[in-house]
């Protein structure tokens, strides 16, 4: 088939169940190329190949409205609505993100990256459009696993009552990105083994009417089951049995290590590029490791995504009841820790920064306010981690470290990290944070303390006068090469690591004043409400002039991350020049 | 019976189950005396007199774990734990907070004021139990209104999954604050009608035994359900109907208005002292009304409180279907609304500060990234609002400001606040919050502007020299104030009412360099990622002095207002003296 005639859904519509088939097959093999050469989130779009194409042909996007929950399944969506160049055509595999994109075509009704927004985006959706009395179908794909997060059965309790036409598509694969935890997936499981038949049903239970697709990678199925709830007048779910990875050995063997992948071989499914470079999963991983053999206290905590963690099947299966995965559940996790702790355990939730901003109520209340000493491991909280708009690393110091009460810690290489969790896991004294430096892994050969109870206390490595380099996290490098930089202009200025980001050091800021006249902060995070702006405020009754360095208050898109380092005046070289300027123009 | 002998829940395990009964009638008519005169969440507590003995009598507290959900119903818990002369000597009422407080009594496991955390809480306790070996009970207390929640979910789906002791006691009084919304409620009617054998069960559903008790307000049927799940060795949901206000007329009768109240007379259930005084719940009804008239786009969205939003049932039918309650689902009205703009209405959102901070996630990604003009109208969000530590509205500016995209918008007295709030339903290009001043409503006779488009734009209210004082929101009166004191020492003030907390009017600040050596703010919220620290590190570089006022990072419980903005030196005296100070310092 020729796949380029594809230009819109509606060169699909007119197709027999048979061809559609056919169909399935061509955009699954060039699904299949494209993902081998360049990445991306395999599993949950050979799943839903399928399913894609039965939603648009019985549906008449964009006038309706289908919603793709997390939305990294929506690769054949893009193939059918005007974007199969960008998945046939290896020039133009970089013109479309990874999801669901209104910027791309108006068939992606929102930006979407974080799990379980689905069904109250949609909800939203069907409700502006039963007031307005319009009419058209509202359907939300919710894959399973996306389905333990709260927001998803607020979408869906509220969703049950709108009275109207509400379609809630399950894509169920009995899989999250690991394997699914929490009570619902028993009631999956049996819906499935009774042909949905069984009277326990959680969508039931929840208000909707159900309907069960046993095959859901069977298009005609699809089919049928779309065109008997199109136009429905009522909630509605979809509940359909999809395989991950469908129609690729390899993905349908390792589900897990095919839910996302770079570029593999595609006859044998190995990956085409090993990394003999060290990670932070790996550290961490070994480490808590090592942590829990040492301490029978210490547990560790995922929300659903144990891989980002360092953990594979062979690692939890080790550290048995205390790798505590609870599915895609950020809230959870963290007022779960809060009760550990209160129970007497040391929990480690490692989490993906962007993915904390799920929990800031349970930060706050369960944990801060009730003085529960919960660890938080923040990975890719950092410009140089992920660069989809929806992953953003560079808002947690911002988040944490204005809620009274967060240790938050920023060490600048793997054996500061290293004694900074081993101190967070020894102490109970306080909620630690740890914000991971970006970039490659960096060693280093300076000793670091192992108790860091004396809070805010900074680390001055290099003592020099009239400039101060503050240099956070990940840009600790950066201001000491920037120092160096000044020392071949015959400038000496101080070099410091601030170690903390939720607050100052104020002795060491009041010695500063005696022979400074400007201090630099420089940080892996937003400016705005960052740790930066702290120092100035500090300072703003003070002589001493502040000149803070960080990221915009902006959401940016598959940035480069050198270029917005530069645009943000933040390498070494930018830095040392502009520091030369400011110390010419006020002596 | 002398209640005084109560010092402990083993003063009642020795008590027939007939003198349990009475022991209740006596609990009742000495908790209706406390909170005629005192105030408070009247009906959740009339409700759970019986529920409460039972616990005690049965479980064995605090080696077993009764964790409260919000912990609003835990007065009579306090009664029985130690705690009985701050219920029955009216000297002693204001010596315990409103909620379970481990400071209080080792009865108390958390500090809890927000909903739907007990699940989470419990099952970490109950994890922490079966990883060190253990042996005890956990019993979680979580009422139907707070099922709604998410973290309600996903702690109740996690926790099915432990397969040891978890007992979640639903409290069922077929009411949240308001009536409740959302598809589960079916479900729960369901198995009220059926004595809970209907097979469709959302508790089985989720992985749980199941155990349905009619007589929620019978202590025997009780005593008998709570000793039948004593010491389960698996996840078990005991399901029992209450009655809200229950054994209180006027509290049975008109449950929402009793749900929490100030003090009343105990024959009539007449309030003892009605407000004349206007109040921005009022003011916001009435002038939604008038929008949602002229403008049939405007819905106004509460998530469980629109009393909060001054609507009660006649506003609400009145309303019609743009009054919309998701139940208390901050996460849901958050993206709900997204959808709602995306499906072309103007949807405003009426939320408690405290409750703002469950939806940062969806503020960001659903909302903001999505540039979906969706408008918050934040009440509660100061010190002079509540301050139960777990209810603190001194942390919105540091949330919201700096999340990309949000306008944030801090009216200095009810005038401006609509002129605002009607730009904000107008527009289509912004997210944004609104914030309300607090303390008593302030009326102005300045004009104000219709059109805030041009962001960030500052008012200076009166034009001086050498020091500028910028108050916003509630403290811009005080800015006001300060000017005037100065002007009676002869020092002629700069007054600017920044208007908006998300940006800074560099044109302005700029501007003020050439005749001003002080820059002072002023904020009704934290310095830490607040305003203030903006226009500092803006300053950094400069060398105009700043001065920042604002609240601390701290939790602060149950502290008086005034007291605690002394403490800061934000009143307006205090704020002179220290100008006059620092000019002298600098002159």
């Amino acid at each position: 088939m020729d796949l380029q005639k594809i230009k819109s859904p509606t060169d699909i519509q007119s197709m027999t169940v048979g061809e559609l088939s056919v169909l399935c097959d061509d955009l699954r093999s060039a699904l299949l190329e494209r993902l081998s050469i360049r990445g991306g989130h395999i599993g949950p779009n050979l799943g839903m190949v399928e399913a894609t194409v039965a939603l648009h042909y019985v549906f008449d996007s964009p006038a309706d409205k289908i919603v793709f929950d997390v939305s990294h399944q929506c690769y054949v969506h893009k193939m059918l609505t005007g974007r199969m160049q960008a998945f046939t055509n290896p020039d133009e595999y970089g013109t479309v993100s990874g999801f669901t994109s209104p910027a791309e075509s108006p068939h992606d009704l929102f930006t979407i990256g974080h799990t379980s927004t689905a069904a109250s985006l949609a909800s939203g959706l069907a409700k502006a459009r039963d007031i307005r009395g319009e009419r058209y179908n509202v359907i939300a794909v919710v894959g399973d696993g996306s389905l333990s997060g709260g927001e998803a059965f607020e979408g869906l309790d509220y969703g049950a009552t709108l009275g109207s036409n509400f379609i809630v598509v399950i894509n169920d694969n009995d899989m999250s990105i690991a394997p699914n935890h929490g009570g619902i997936y028993d009631n999956l499981r049996l819906l499935r083994q009774t042909d949905g038949q069984a009277e326990c049903n959680l969508f039931k239970a929840m208000g909707y009417k159900y309907l069960y697709v046993a095959y859901g990678n069977d298009v005609r199925s699809l089919v049928d089951a779309f065109l008997s709830v199109k136009d429905s007048d009522s909630p509605v779910v979809v509940h359909i049995c999809t395989q991950k990875g469908k129609g690729y050995a390899p993905a349908e063997a390792h589900k897990e290590s095919f839910h996302f992948g770079a570029p593999f071989d595609l006859r044998t499914g190995e990956p085409l590029h090993i990394s003999e470079q060290q990670n932070y999963a790996t550290i961490f991983r070994d480490h808590m490791l090592d942590a829990m053999e040492r301490n029978p206290e210490v547990a560790v905590i995922t929300a659903g995504t144990p891989g980002v963690l360092g953990f594979g099947p062979a690692e939890r299966a080790q550290a048995g009841q205390r790798f505590i995965d609870v599915g895609i559940a950020e809230q959870d996790a963290v007022a779960m820790a809060a009760g550990m702790a209160k129970g007497g355990m040391r929990p480690v939730f490692g989490v993906v920064s962007s993915f904390l901003q799920r929990s800031y109520d349970q930060l706050s209340q369960d944990v801060s306010i009730n003085g529960m000493p919960v660890v938080l491991n923040i990975f890719h909280g950092s410009v140089f981690a992920m660069n989809d708009v929806t992953h953003l690393g560079w808002f947690d110091t911002a988040l944490v470290s204005n809620i009274p009460g967060w240790v938050c810690l920023a060490p600048t290489c793997k054996q500061e990290y290293l004694a900074m969790l081993d101190w967070a896991m020894g102490q109970k004294k306080h909620p630690v944070a740890i914000k991971l430096p970006g970039g490659a892994v960096v060693e280093s050969r300076r000793s670091f303390p192992t108790d860091y109870s004396e809070l805010n206390r900074s680390e001055v490595t290099r003592h020099g006068s009239k400039v101060a380099i503050i240099g956070a996290g990940t840009f600790f490098r950066t201001a000491e090469e920037a120092a160096d930089i000044l020392a071949d202009s015959g400038a000496n200025a101080t070099v410091i690591n601030p170690r903390f980001l939720s607050g100052l050091d104020i002795a060491l800021l009041d010695e500063l004043k005696a022979n400074h006249v400007l201090t630099v902060t420089v940080e892996d995070g937003v400016l705005s409400g960052g740790f930066g702006e702290k120092v100035a405020a500090y300072y703003g009754r003070s002589a001493m002039r502040v000149a803070c360095y960080g990221l915009p208050k902006e959401f940016r898109d598959r940035f480069n991350a050198s270029e917005l380092v530069k645009e943000c005046r933040m390498t070494a070289g930018q830095i040392a020049s502009d520091i030369l300027g400011m110390l010419g123009a006020h002596s």
